[in-house]
């Protein structure tokens, strides 16, 4: 087993590749295409059956006992720009080889199935080019409405439903009974170095607010206008960018994480004060009333900036993501299976959004980290030793065999009991 | 005239108009190539000789005298994005009434002329496209290789020789004997209408450095990667705006004039910390030495920057402009002819580059402004009212038939004194 996840990590890996080990697969791209179509082949070769919902989903289907749900497993073959070739893929290809070796216990007869077995590959998990981010998994759980998913454009109009249709396609699958849902992914953090493991056991998520906001100036001679004439819409921005850090470092102690990642500037021309910028601040913390605290230390910057450069800053939209456990009882289960293997697993949180995020909130979830080399994520240099990923794929393997085997069953549907956390 | 000058305005300011009264005609774009259809078309309706040279200047020759050079008289029709209608097109327009106005002179027999005369659109002035500005008169001037020019490429890879290939079209002129240039514009600034005076004689040019600076750090996940982690390239570019602003501030008395108007973000991904910032500073002032020492304050932030944000910063290019002087020969006659017609002009500095900055270092030059309302530029709401477009083109078509009766001769050739100021 192995070898054989080895070797295929590494075609996997050829898609899309750059110059220094990464990846760049963003959703729908001809990279991203290749390697889906690969991913297809693979499941096909090993015998599942392969199916696609209307979003773009990619489902590879062992159906092993007859009317039962299915234990549903996966994670996205979609990146970043100039990425890592870790972060979705592997926990793509560890489902495909956990589920492969979970059939062959159950055709030896080693294992006895209570419920079916599906690994999927999430569409557009990482929303660089079309958002938001964990779409597949969201229209899959009825959080996101089908078609104004497919009509969602990038930066250059081109739409979901057509970045589909030329690439890895739509399908027809709609819906599918589940049974638990799992997921293995690397941490894109530093605490499983720090603690020198191989396995983290994901208890919760992170809070998070993503503050869309615009900041409004006036266009006008970057030479020829006076200063105090300018109303600048960079300059407002930029004293934005620092008030979101100046923020997080207040609270102290790694209790809040603030970022500003995507930046857009119009016109963007060499000698005109920028009318406009448009700017995706992102606040995260444990709690969610840190979370808010955070928010609310942001906004009270706001009128000082507003007089600083003299511009107008509007918060356009707010996206919440609720913190919220993993159900305890598949935490139990990972970590039976990983203290079997001679780890000694980390309990941690997850401070990046998982298609797990979305999945919990519909049916039991069980959520694996392996380490992320000096915690390096969205970069071509992240790196997850090859010992790691065989550590954990070979945990994740125990875990899918005990939800196969039916150990979640009984544990309340939580999207029954409503919200949790 | 007037009634004819105003109508054509009109017509004119048709093409790329946006919805708030300005015009988006970036280099070479459809709007553009319109527009200088239009005026190729107003050329030969008036006996115009029309040519065009190997950068895609439009002249419109009247040949007067046998062997003479020309005074030539011009400015530009392509504007920057969502900008205003009277920047570069208010002096092409301008100096081609006016040239008509001289002509008609020379024909009834009230004026004899010296030297042949021409107008002239430059193409390229403003450099939002396709850089650097001021780009068709630096080729004509040779202070550009055409065959650079004609391969610099806009930011999706189209070239400025098949912009201009597939809008507007090149020529064969090769080079233009000049007695003399002269270029009418809008302020872009407020001291006139301070004022109160619809006429600027432009004296003398401000210094301007521009920093091609990039900032680099590296990318990471905005949420999961831990603060004291991060290289965030944005944090730093971010501060360096800021640095930018208050650098002018501590000289007071809008002695520095410092901004930044262009600005890329790489990734710009809601999700990955920015690799990579390309930031352009503009930094100028009515003294060269002032300009050096705004530069060395800024240069002085930059470890602190460094190690805020634990980013690289890099000028990656210094491009410079002198200041210097308009020949005082030139600023008397426009004095003179402002004068005669009522004015009080103010004698003003140019902070902005314009095509004619480039041709004084050529050729005695003559530079007229009119009033620019509340200084507003590079904007749609850029305005110079209609009575200030009217006293400016008569006071230039008296610039112009001076010109043209050789009041400049014997001005010697400031190319051949070596640099001036």
């Amino acid at each position: 087993m192995t070898n054989d996840f080895l070797g295929d990590f590494e075609e996997l890996s050829a898609f899309g590749a750059t110059a220094r080990g990464g990846v760049d697969r963003e959703a729908g791209t001809a990279a991203h295409g290749d390697a889906r179509a690969w991913f297809i082949r693979w499941l096909g070769d090993n015998g599942f059956r392969v199916e696609r919902d209307g979003i773009g989903n990619i489902f590879g289907l062992l159906d092993l006992v007859d009317g039962a749900p299915y234990v549903l497993a996966g994670s996205h073959l979609d990146s970043q720009p100039m990425a890592g070739r870790f972060d979705g893929a592997y926990g793509v290809l560890a489902a495909a080889h956990a589920a492969k070796e979970v059939l062959g216990a159950v055709r030896r007869g080693e294992l006895r199935p209570e419920v079916n077995l599906a690994v999927v590959d999430w569409f557009n998990e990482e929303g660089s080019r079309f958002k938001p981010s964990m779409l597949g998994s969201a229209v899959f759980c009825g959080m996101s409405e089908l078609d104004t998913a497919l009509s969602t454009s990038d930066r250059d109009g081109v739409s979901v439903a057509s970045a589909l249709d030329g690439t890895s396609g739509r399908g027809t699958l709609s819906g599918l009974p589940l049974a638990a849902y799992a997921e293995i992914h690397v941490e894109q953090g530093r605490r499983l170095e720090d603690a020198d493991t191989a396995i983290g056991l994901v208890t919760h998520t992170w809070s998070a607010q993503k503050l869309e906001i615009v900041v409004r100036g006036d266009q006008a001679h970057s030479g020829a206008s006076a200063i105090a004439d300018r109303r600048d819409a960079l300059l407002g921005a930029a004293m934005l960018v620092v008030a979101a850090r100046e923020v997080a470092e207040g609270f102290g102690g790694d209790r809040v994480r603030t970022a500003v990642a995507e930046f857009t500037v119009l016109p963007n021309s060499p000698v005109t004060i920028a009318r406009e910028v448009r700017m995706l601040v992102d606040v995260r913390s444990s709690e969610r009333v840190v979370v808010e605290e955070a928010v609310a230390a942001l906004r009270s910057r706001f009128d000082g900036i507003r007089d600083g450069a003299s511009v107008d800053i509007e918060i356009e939209r707010i996206v919440e993501w609720s913190s919220g456990p993993f159900v305890p009882e598949g935490v139990a289960i990972a970590e039976r299976e990983a203290v079997l293997r001679g780890h000694a697993p980390l309990r941690v949180p997850t401070v990046a959004g998982h298609d797990a995020t979305n999945l919990k909130e519909r049916t039991p979830t069980v959520m694996l980290f392996v380490p992320s080399v000096a915690g390096l994520s969205h970069n071509e240099g992240e790196l997850t030793r090859s010992g790691d990923m065989v550590a954990g794929l070979e945990v994740f393997t125990g875990v899918l065999g005990s939800l196969v085997r039916g150990e979640l069953e009984g544990v309340a549907d939580p999207h029954a009991k409503g919200a949790r956390g």
